[in-house]
């Protein structure tokens, strides 16, 4: 396994990310005195014949791991908790969950005592290919998804992908929607490979090492170059823009990864009917997207919604759409397009032709 | 004025200082549509004369800039604030005013959409001559003094010295305070300067542009260095240890900046019984400190809650008192000393010998 370690320079500090087995081995290595631990309460059940924390410390925080839980409300209620729990400057957080527990900490170790110290152990396939690294943590502020947040990286992540054992299908997809939109940045040949391997790797997650790590190169290669994500880093709202408007019309009902894969292919097709990218790429991308697609279409009862969700895009300018669209596997430009009776009709006709 | 110029490199961007004459000629000529102003109300009372911002822009918060106003609970409503003055990530926040209206608009700017771009014209001298660089912001949580923070830089910063005309001697004299605390962590020579132009600065504050702007260039080298304050920034603590614990046994009457005047003598006086200075040099620093020094004793009365003050230091490592002390200007050392009756008597014999 000693082949799957990365390190991240970033502009607070270097931190590296290790494929491990048995985090409960590491666990209990901490000096117990300067560590507390933030564990989605999920996790801590599932897990408790491997490891049951609260015999080995005292000093455990456990989240309702809902994205509710990651306002600003509940990040000063968890600073509380963590001020009853004598947290030190000196401390290391040690955070073991998904996305919403590594915003938690991320965003609390960002802001206590200027920033303290703090390790990650991600358990969700999202968290392990794609967020662990990359510094941001975001919370909700009332009815604001996102509004606060800060750049905070861990300065160790330990990946151990017994954890992806107890996640369901749906979000094993999410997560290598997320992984093939690191890998269409970047080039077609590792999606090609996923797409071949896809139902083994369904069938057993373990296979999953190489992907994630290859997943997380490409993403490190990137942010390293522009960690604050005001310019390169750009080109990883590819699929992002179309796809977040999908799980904001649905309700959060379609896991991110997937929605990215339908917002991805109608990337593809808006640049294919631009004239930017050629048939056969599309295809050929297309191929590989469709394995993971949710059951979703576009039509007269929500194109409507789509394009309003579209507007609110944080990214645009004006009346205009900023998106990535794409030249093909490796080529992503920023674009700015309209958002009108010409873009409805082409969505409707992509959904029309490619979405079941 | 165009000497006064000053770059610093922060982790996060380059950053500059400007002294400037007529900052209302700097504030009209914002694009306001894309700019928030944050202004201390006292500020905005005594110069209503040079400029009305109410009449030129609606996009104004006003802060009472008590230290009870550096809360986390105000901090978040006035987020609120913000988002009711429709706050987006391109805005520019324009802060003006002191220390705690820095605090606050750094820490908002600092976790608002990720960090938001912020100007800041610093208006007591304090400001002016230290805290306006070095990226720091400082947040009190519930009864825990400065336990929340951030590093945050504003992209620029413009000083007027006309700020200073509305400054009470005290406030001058806590920024000289801080101002020779700089020079002694550099060398001697600028302090002397400093103390033959005493009376002269106190009467005639438009003199201490050079004075502030030499302060600067001190810390600037530093904070290069060591921008999240880890390793050479500690020098910087010198006298402040000292002076902290006097700020906390007169609840705040003593300027901060005068505090310190006697933690640097103190800590001269520990470092000359310890025999890392000499007396003549301790003399020398004396003769420049004494000036600035504001009435206060140590005596059977409050030595015990000094001490215990002392103890309380977040830099101390168990019963030792963690604090910079020095062999000379220039020469700043860090070391652990105990919190013992030995302290304690040397603390009162400097009291009888140079405090009145």
């Amino acid at each position: 396994m000693s082949d799957y370690k990365l390190e991240v320079q970033s502009l607070f500090r270097k931190y590296n990310i290790q494929i491990i087995k048995n985090f409960e081995n590491y666990l209990i290595n901490y000096n117990l005195e300067k560590t507390i631990f933030i564990i989605d309460s999920k996790v801590d059940e599932l897990y408790k014949n491997k490891i049951d924390l609260s015999l080995i410390s005292t000093r455990i925080l456990k989240i309702d791991a809902s994205e509710d839980a990651k306002s600003m409300k509940n990040s000063i209620f968890f600073i509380d908790k963590l001020i009853d729990l004598n947290v030190k400057r000196n401390d290391t957080i040690v955070a073991i969950g998904g996305g919403v527990v590594q915003d938690i900490a991320a965003f609390i170790a960002s802001i206590l005592f200027r920033g303290i110290n703090w390790h990650f152990y991600p358990t969700t396939l999202l968290a392990q290919a794609d967020s662990c690294i990359g510094s941001k943590s975001s919370i909700n502020f009332r009815k604001y998804k996102n509004l606060i947040g800060t750049f905070c990286p861990p300065s160790k992540i330990f990946t151990d992908l017994q954890f992806l054992n107890t996640l369901t299908k749906q979000e094993i997809k999410s997560g290598i929607g997320e992984i093939l939109h690191y890998y269409f940045t970047d080039g077609i040949d590792l999606a090609k490979q996923l797409s071949n391997d896809y139902e083994l790797l369904l069938k057993n997650t373990s296979k999953l090492t190489f992907y994630i790590f290859k997943s997380l190169e490409i993403k490190k290669k990137i942010i390293e170059l522009d960690e604050f994500d005001t310019k390169i880093r750009h080109i990883f709202n590819y699929g992002h823009t179309f796809g977040h408007a999908i799980e904001s019309i649905t309700n959060y009902k379609i896991p991110h990864g997937q929605a990215i894969t339908i917002g991805m292919d109608l990337a593809n097709f808006i640049s294919l009917k631009l004239g930017m990218l050629e048939q056969d790429l599309f295809s050929e991308m297309h191929t590989i997207l469709e394995k993971n697609m949710p059951v979703f279409i576009f039509d007269e009862n929500n194109i409507g919604d789509y394009l309003l969700a579209l507007a609110k895009d944080k990214k645009n300018i004006g009346n205009q759409l900023g998106c990535i669209l794409t030249r093909g596997p490796g080529k992503m430009e920023k674009k700015f397009i309209n958002i009108d009776e010409e873009l409805k009709i082409l969505i409707l006709t992509y959904s029309d032709i490619y979405l079941k």
